[in-house]
C-alpha cells in the first residue's frame, strides 16, 4: 500500500463519530494567518490581557507545597465552596456547594452534560448561529444537533419560540441554552428564559444552560438574566461553566458543572472515566479567582465596553456592514454588504487587513454571512484594526 | 414529589451509560478510610514523593512569563520535539513528533483511544484483572469490554493466546494491552507482543497498548519489552501514555497519545471537542521532566525495586498469602488464603492493620481474591505497613 491509501484505511477503521468530527472552521483561518507578522488577531474568544498575578500566585505557593497528588474526582471541597459563595453572591441567595463539580474547562463540562444526556438516536435541540464546539461534541456523543437559527428583527436577536417548539421532536433529550451567546450577543430576557423553562418542563427535557458570559453585558446590570432567577433547584438544568472569560484564565483548562446533587455520583465517574479531576494547585488559582476576583471583572468589563463602542461605532461609519452593538458577550458579529461566503471573507481579510477574525460560517445556521470579531482586547489594537477594516472594506 | 423520588426521576432521565458508568471500587474502599488517623495509604496508584523541584520550577517560570493564553490542540511544538527525543532515546531509533499527541492524563488518552475505536455495537477485548477504568471508559462509550482473565502458572502470571483469540467476535474492535500490568505486574514478553500483534492483524483489530510502567522492570533490563520492538510505524496501534508515574507528576493530568499521523486531524478534534488542549505552563513541566527526568527516575525504580523486595519478603513471611513479586509496575497484587472476598478483606484491613490496599474485586474478572499494595514510596511506611499486615493476617 502506498502511504495515502495506508492513511485512508487507517481512517475508514475509525467510528464515524470519531472521524466525522469537524475541523474547527475558527482554527482553519487561524492556521491560515498564524504567522503573519502584526496580525492583530481578533478571532479566538479570549482577551489580551495574561492571568492577574494573585491568581497565579495561589497556583505557584501550591505546588511550591507539594500539592503534586491525586485528589477528588469533584473537586477540591474549598473549590466548591468557593463557588457556592460566588453564586450566593452573585444570585443573592444560598447555594449548597453540593451542587457544584470542578472540570478541566467549560469544554468538558459541556461534554460530560452531553454525555448524561444525550447519545446514539437522540436529538439536541441548540439555537444557532452557535458556538461549534456545543453542535460538534453533541455529535461526537452518538446524538444529532438540531438548528433553530435565531431570528435578526427590530435590531435585536430574537429566538422564536414557536420555531424553538417546532425543533421538539420525540427525540429531543435536551435544548442548549448560550446567553448571553457566542457568536451573537443574544441575551435572553428573564421572561424568555421562563418561556424556555416552561417549554423544557413541558417536554420532560434538560437544558444545558451556558452562562459563561453572564457578567458581560453592558445595560448597566451586574449580571445578564439567568435561568438561575426562574428555576427551581431540583429543575432538569445542568450549568456548564468556565474561569476561561471572567478571570483571564482561557489556558487554565478549568471549568464547573453546576447541577442538582442527584447526579453527582454520575459527574464523579464521568469526571473519573475522561481525565480523573483536575490539578489541585490550578484549583487554588480558582479559588483565589472567585474570592479575589471581583476588581478585575470589573476592570474586565468596563475594558470590554469601550472596545464594544470603538468597535460598533467603527464598523458602522463604514457604511458596508450591518450590525447590533451585542447586547452581552464580548463579540462583534457583524456582517458585510454584498458578501455572503464568510470563510471567503475572512482568508481575505487576513491577507488585506491583516485583521483575524472566525468567519460566522463555522458557527453553523445562520452564521453563514457573518464574521464575529472578539473586542476583549486593548483599545489601541482595536481602534488600528478597526481602521484596517475600514480601508480593507472601502477599497 | 418527595426528595428520593425527585433524585430517582432525575436519575432516570440520564442516558444508562453514564447513569450505569460503575463507582470506582477503590475509591469506594478509600472513602470508608480516608479519615484514619495514621494510615498508610497503598491502594492508588501513585508514590509519596511530590514532583522533582526541577519539574515544578519550569511550569512557575512559564506562568511568570504569561504563558496563560489557549494553545495549540495536539500540545505545543517544543513537547511534542521532547516527546520524539524522549522516545528516540528509550527505543533506540528515530521518532517523528508528528506521531505525538499531548493530552489531559493518561486516563484522557484512553478516553480519546476508545471513542476514536469503538461505540455502539462494538466490543473491546480486556485482559483482566485490569485497571477498572479501562473497562469502565469503554462502557461510557457504548462499548462492550470482554474481559480475558491472565493465568497463574508457573509462578507467573500468562496471558493465553489462544483465550485472547477465542474472546475475539466480528463486534470485537481492539485489544486493550497492558503491560507490565496494573495490578498484576504481568509483563509481556516480546515473543509475546509479536504474536498479540500478529493476533490483531490477522482479525483487522486496534491495539490500544499502555506501557505505562514500562520503565518500571526488575529485571535490570532499562525497559519492559514494547510494541515498539516489534511493529511498523503504520500498524494500528494507539499508545496511551501519561507523565503521572515516572516523574512522580499525578496531580498534574498531562499525559500522550502515539499514533500514526494519519489520525492527527482526528486526535486534534477530539482533544478540541473534550477539554480543548492543556494549559502551556503544565507542557513546559512536561519538557523539563522528559529532558532532564532521568536521575529521578532511576531514582524511583531503585526506591520501587527496594519497596518491591520489603513488600514480596514481608507478605511471604506470614505463610497466609500466595503471592509471586511482579516483573513490572509497582504493584503487588497478593491473595490471602482462605479469604475469597477482596472487598470485604481490603475494608477489614482499614479496620484491623490501618494500611489501605485497593481490593482486587474492583479490577473484574481473575482479581476478586486480590488485594493490591503499591510499593512506590519509602522503605519505612513500607516495612511499618508489612509489620501491621502481618500482624493481622496471623491474628
Amino acid at each position: 500500500m502506498n502511504m495515502h491509501a495506508q492513511a485512508d484505511s487507517l481512517l475508514a477503521s475509525l467510528r464515524p463519530e470519531a472521524r466525522n468530527a469537524p475541523e474547527s472552521g475558527i482554527v482553519e483561518v487561524m492556521n491560515h494567518g498564524r504567522l503573519k507578522q502584526g496580525l492583530i488577531p481578533l478571532w479566538v474568544g479570549e482577551g489580551d490581557l495574561p492571568t492577574p498575578c494573585f491568581i497565579v500566585e495561589a497556583a505557584k505557593r501550591s505546588l511550591d507545597a507539594g500539592e503534586t497528588f491525586y485528589t477528588w474526582q469533584r473537586g477540591i471541597p474549598e473549590l466548591r465552596e468557593a463557588l457556592a459563595r460566588y453564586h450566593a453572591a452573585l444570585y443573592g441567595r444560598p447555594f449548597s456547594s453540593e451542587r457544584f463539580f470542578v472540570t478541566g474547562s467549560g469544554m468538558q463540562s459541556v461534554q460530560i452534560a452531553v454525555r448524561m444526556i444525550a447519545g446514539a438516536g437522540d436529538e439536541v435541540v441548540v439555537p444557532s448561529p452557535a458556538w461549534p464546539n456545543v453542535p460538534a461534541a453533541v455529535g461526537v456523543a452518538g446524538a444529532v444537533p438540531v438548528s433553530v437559527p435565531l431570528e435578526f428583527r427590530d435590531g435585536r436577536f430574537v429566538l422564536d419560540m414557536g420555531r424553538l417548539e417546532a425543533a421538539i421532536t420525540p427525540r429531543t433529550r435536551a435544548l442548549m441554552i448560550n446567553s448571553p451567546a457566542n457568536p451573537t450577543g443574544w441575551t435572553a430576557r428573564r421572561e424568555e428564559l421562563a418561556e424556555i423553562l416552561a417549554l423544557a418542563r413541558r417536554h420532560g427535557l434538560w437544558i444545558v444552560a451556558d452562562e459563561i458570559y453572564a457578567r458581560f453585558v453592558y445595560d448597566g446590570s451586574a449580571r445578564a438574566p439567568s435561568f438561575h432567577d426562574v428555576m427551581e433547584d431540583e429543575d432538569r438544568i445542568v450549568f456548564v461553566q468556565t474561569f476561561s472569560k471572567n478571570w483571564a484564565m482561557t489556558g487554565w483548562r478549568l471549568g464547573w458543572i453546576e447541577a442538582p446533587p442527584a447526579l453527582g455520583q454520575v459527574i464523579e465517574n464521568l469526571v473519573q472515566y475522561s481525565t480523573s479531576g483536575s490539578p489541585v494547585f490550578v484549583q487554588r488559582a480558582g479559588i483565589a479567582a472567585l474570592d479575589e476576583g471581583e476588581p478585575f471583572i470589573a476592570e474586565q468589563i468596563a475594558r470590554a465596553a469601550e472596545g464594544r463602542r470603538i468597535v460598533s461605532e467603527g464598523l458602522k461609519a463604514t457604511n458596508r456592514v450591518s450590525l447590533h452593538a451585542p447586547d452581552g458577550a464580548f463579540y462583534q458579529f457583524f456582517a458585510v454588504d454584498g458578501r455572503t461566503d464568510s470563510r471567503a471573507l475572512a482568508l481575505e481579510l487576513v491577507e488585506t487587513a491583516n485583521v483575524g477574525l472566525a468567519p460566522g460560517a463555522a458557527f453553523g445556521a445562520g452564521g453563514e454571512q457573518g464574521l464575529r470579531l472578539c473586542f476583549a482586547r486593548n483599545s489601541s489594537d482595536l481602534v488600528e484594526a478597526v481602521a484596517r477594516l475600514q480601508r480593507a472594506l472601502s477599497a
